[in-house]
């Protein structure tokens, strides 16, 4: 079992990853107090029944008033309010974290709410489509990135500290700049997530083609846009909005890159098809070599394990 | 064990597709004998070892000769080909069938080819990223759609025969016409394949980001995309320029859609970016009820299957 330098972790809010990380932090660090917090009061409720912390507060003062670190684990536009709620219930070396899609307007909004607080702003790069109290699980962070983006003048200890909280948690840590932290998640996460909300809108809305037949079809690819398109409404409209500038940059791209697609089609340009499906492949390959995937087919939805696990060198081209 | 009202199938085409008809058929079908051809010596070789057939061919002729019924498993822009290569080797009333995504441009080339024959084109909606002689397994389409589309005039019984077939190979079958076929098929599979192409080729140019941090971070959502896009690129090449009018309907509709999404980020309106996710959950809770995927998140990637079941009515909103 891993040990941590803080002796109490306060977590606000207790959606899928607050939960998550009250139990990852329970199970991987038995030492530790976990406390938190959620504005809602049904959510208070369903996390005591499953015992998200160790103790679930009815006010953000009483679950943050002895804790070392405190992890806002609410949507990116909330953080700067639910930073101000724990103003003078702190310890003054406390340090603040939290788990927002976007860093440099979360860190900003942080610093303006609590001045002179340790700040170590985090991303674990780990996520379902589902959201809620129940969504939580202690698995979700092992073997994840976790990016860290503290500021210039953050204290070394408080950075190092935060790091070893989320390895004790399973998840692998990075540290890197928060604005350059913000452009990788817009063309790895941000922008695959709009591009997927959009294509399901599209197809709700076409008169000729009726919603069940969408639905019976999905398994020719739409289905996996559903699944990212089904995450959670609030976090994803802040996280557009809070990542303006490198969302927009990232798709304007995107747009230039499909019309020249679109083109080829219109014009019957074979080549340019082919030859760009073709570098596509190549990023596939190194992802599955790097680990962050699985080569079975289907990621094991089908009952063909064993038949899969047979074919793994099967990815060539005909 | 089912039976069939065929006692010979000829395969053209050993790929994922055609390679899984072999084995499905064979282990669904004792009594009908599979007979199969490839034009790639190093596929037939390969589709012997893995005995994807009874009996490989060295050349189509001796592949169909006997056969009541033939699939052609080749891209879709080969089938004309591949179709008049069986001239004058068929039995009169052996049916003509396909597995090509595009149904109205393929159907007109077989009957170009081949008049007179009866042909039922098919589409089962089944695949992988995976392709070639070792990507098949004889459970592909075991609860999979599989659409066929006589044209008018087509002899019943042949219809009827061919949907038994698929049906004997673990597929539900449905009946449709050619055209919207291929516009259903566009939304839900040809355009959503484009797109995934295309963001993974936008990714590939971001002078600011590495390849190597595209790869690491991409479990936030880009990674679904990557599996769709290395899909097999000649196959592809031939759907989205056999597909043209219905793929560039779709995509005209699609880009509108990201348009208004893109300038509600320009604007900060969020409320057009709430209401626009929240309702596309409401698909993605329907493809779940229809039973067309797996609630689980990352549907079991890792280890937390049980904890998973826990929790398959955690899909709420925070």
């Amino acid at each position: 079992m891993s040990e941590s330098a803080f002796e109490q972790v306060a977590i606000i809010g207790l959606g899928l990853i607050g939960g998550s990380i009250g139990l990852a932090a329970q199970a991987a660090l038995p030492g530790l107090r976990v406390t938190a917090y959620d504005a809602d009061e049904a959510v208070r409720i369903r996390a005591r029944e499953r015992g998200l912390a160790h103790e679930v507060f009815d006010d953000p003062h009483g679950a943050v008033a002895d804790a070392d670190l405190v992890v806002l684990c609410v949507p990116v536009r909330a953080m700067g309010e639910a930073a101000a709620a724990l103003k003078g219930a702190l310890k003054t070396d406390a340090v603040i974290s939290d788990v927002g899609s976007c860093k440099q307007s979360v860190a900003d909004a942080i610093a303006d709410a609590l001045p002179g607080q340790p700040i170590v702003p985090a991303h674990p790069v780990a996520g379902t489509e589902h959201s809620g109290p129940d969504a939580g699980f202690a698995e979700l962070f092992r073997n994840r990135w976790c990016i860290l983006t503290p500021a210039e003048g953050t204290p070394a200890d408080a950075a190092r500290q935060t790091a070893d909280f989320w390895t004790a948690l399973g998840a692998n840590v990075e540290i890197m700049d928060a604005r350059h932290h913000d452009l990788v998640l817009a063309i790895t996460s941000h922008v695959p997530h709009l591009i997927a909300y959009t294509i399901v809108g599209t197809a709700s809305d076409l008169e000729d083609v009726t919603r069940s037949e969408v639905i019976k079809y999905s398994a020719g690819g739409f289905r996996d846009f559903t699944r990212i398109a089904a995450s959670d409404p609030t976090m994803w409209r802040d996280v557009f909005l809070s990542n303006r500038e490198a969302v927009l940059e990232v798709l304007q791209r995107f747009s230039e890159d499909l019309s020249a697609l679109q083109r080829a089609i219109r014009w019957g340009d074979g080549d340019v098809l082919f030859d760009h499906f073709t570098q596509t492949r190549a990023v596939r390959r190194s992802i599955i070599e790097e680990g962050q995937d699985d080569a079975r087919p289907d990621f094991g939805r089908r009952d063909h394990v064993a038949d899969a696990e047979d074919k793994k060198s099967g990815d060539q081209p005909r």
